[in-house]
């Protein structure tokens, strides 16, 4: 649907090739991006990140996701030792450092390691990580031209009342397991719901419905995705009708038209859910427009911020 | 209130002191045992773990604690590389390294990094961890004496319909946001409650109630922890009254004695209650019975799993 991107440029370190990490203070390569088994984001999921793209060789809203990781910063306690514009260098660096043209790029804080046999977080030495891979699609190319089928879990996410879900964490054995239930479904990926039975997220992007002209997604108990307000900004300047409140699964399952958004793609239509084919032909004309608006958006300048190769 | 530990014998290798890790099929330093930063055991707190423990040279429960681990892996579609012999034979040397008498001893099983680009859990190879510390305390042991003052948070434990309780797993944010919230109110650690206002357990312990002669504990929503079963096994041996059911925040308010247990202390005792003393002298009477039946059972050969240091 858009056009194939343009040959990456060659790489200063083989070792970079494919992508480079930041970790303790320099570049590194990614099988040199390792965290201590004794860390508490590890052994507490005690961590927050976020995650960037570049797309021919820029940053896509690049100050939302820093905006967006230092507020998740300030409600877990955590603390980097940059500021935005230190920190906008370093995701720059890695992506340079990796000649990486359409990245998928990654800043991270963990609580670190307390002293040996303390079980106070206020004790540990906070560690940040960043990297840039490749573009990670949330679904394989030829998948989503095929048609993504999606399942509607029973499982039910984290609740905001145990983990706020507006701070992006890694607590997501509720949606690998619901991915595990989809694939032995025959799907190809997966949403979970609330205890009302709403729909909320899936791994790695929100959902989207639309019925008759209407777009719904869901108003809480989600992560407040870059790409889902980029949808909703885009709804209101093409004039296309919001509605930004609790989604119920069936309204998912009556839809028009359906598709998820996520750094890892965008807008990305679905085309079946739970096995059944929707309505709209494949992809439906609401999500079209809605794609060809995310991807021209990306030509704007106030949402780039070009990667400088030398 | 026991007696104290003897001497630990010499290291074979100084870079051992203080503790030996297995990681990728060999004992290293502790400072050696690291993961990926792309293993979904971070990524995703895609992971399942157990904590066993050794005391004057022996494992105590050591059966209970691998049998509970290979449950969890089940339940995870995790594998590791050994049966239960061969993680007990890693557990023993991971302790025999690192020259250890009374040890804190994990094992750890990781999703692992899928390949490149793919997001299918499935296509990834698990890993496994283990490692030895010197016994680490749920508090310190001056503070233990000082008599533990316990914060009753308001936050809800991550529900059973997101993640399943009884899979020990890393998913603390919760659990870690309520210790933050303790230390502000000048408490020593918390516990956190159910969608109910039940109270289901704290960070890395489950909690228990006496009142009129009559041991209460949360009967689910919470971790079936080995020392919470032993607790409740001693409970029936000494003839103690026991209620395992949904246990209000102000029957924990209202008891006579509360304790803690946990592999990392086994029957702790406490002594406030969001700063109010409980009514009992410091330790109470059922608690101390308890505490002592804890302690005599590790010299009860069906539980013990003695350490051959060489």
């Amino acid at each position: 649907m858009h056009t194939p991107r343009p040959p990456v440029p060659p790489f200063d370190d083989p070792r970079l090739e494919g992508g480079a990490a930041f970790a303790e203070g320099r570049i590194v390569p990614l099988s040199d991006a390792k965290i201590s088994l004794f860390d508490w984001g590890f052994t507490r999921s005690d961590a927050t990140y976020d995650v960037a793209s570049t797309w021919q060789g820029a940053f896509f809203r690049l100050d939302d996701h820093i905006e967006r990781f230092f507020a998740s910063l300030d409600k877990m306690r955590l603390r980097i030792p940059y500021d935005r514009a230190g920190l906008r260098e370093v995701l720059h660096r890695c992506v340079r450092a990796g000649g990486l043209q359409d990245a998928y790029v990654a800043m991270v804080c963990t609580r670190g390691v307390p002293p040996r046999g303390a079980r106070d977080p206020r004790l540990a030495e906070n560690r940040f990580y960043a990297y840039a891979l490749p573009f990670v699609w949330i679904a394989p190319r030829e998948k989503q031209l095929a048609g993504i089928d999606l399942h509607i879990s029973q499982r039910q996410r984290i609740a905001p009342e145990s983990v706020d879900p507006t701070v992006k964490n890694y607590h997501w054995m509720d949606l690998v397991q619901s991915l595990y239930d989809a694939y032995e479904l025959g799907r190809d990926t997966s949403c979970v719901v609330d205890a009302a039975g709403h729909i909320t997220e899936g791994p790695g992007f929100n959902v989207f419905a639309v019925k008759n002209g209407v777009v719904r997604t869901a108003a809480r108990g989600v992560l407040e995705g870059v790409s889902r307000r980029t949808a909703i900004e885009l709804c209101q300047r093409l004039g296309i009708a919001l509605d930004v409140s609790p989604l119920p699964a069936q309204a998912l399952r009556e839809a028009d038209e359906v598709f998820l958004t996520s750094t890892g793609g965008g807008v990305l239509p679905i085309a079946k859910i739970d096995g059944q084919p929707l309505p709209q032909p494949f992809p439906g004309p609401v999500t079209t427009r809605l794609y060809d608006a995310y991807w021209a958006l990306h030509d704007e300048p106030a949402y780039r911020d070009a990667v400088e190769y030398r």
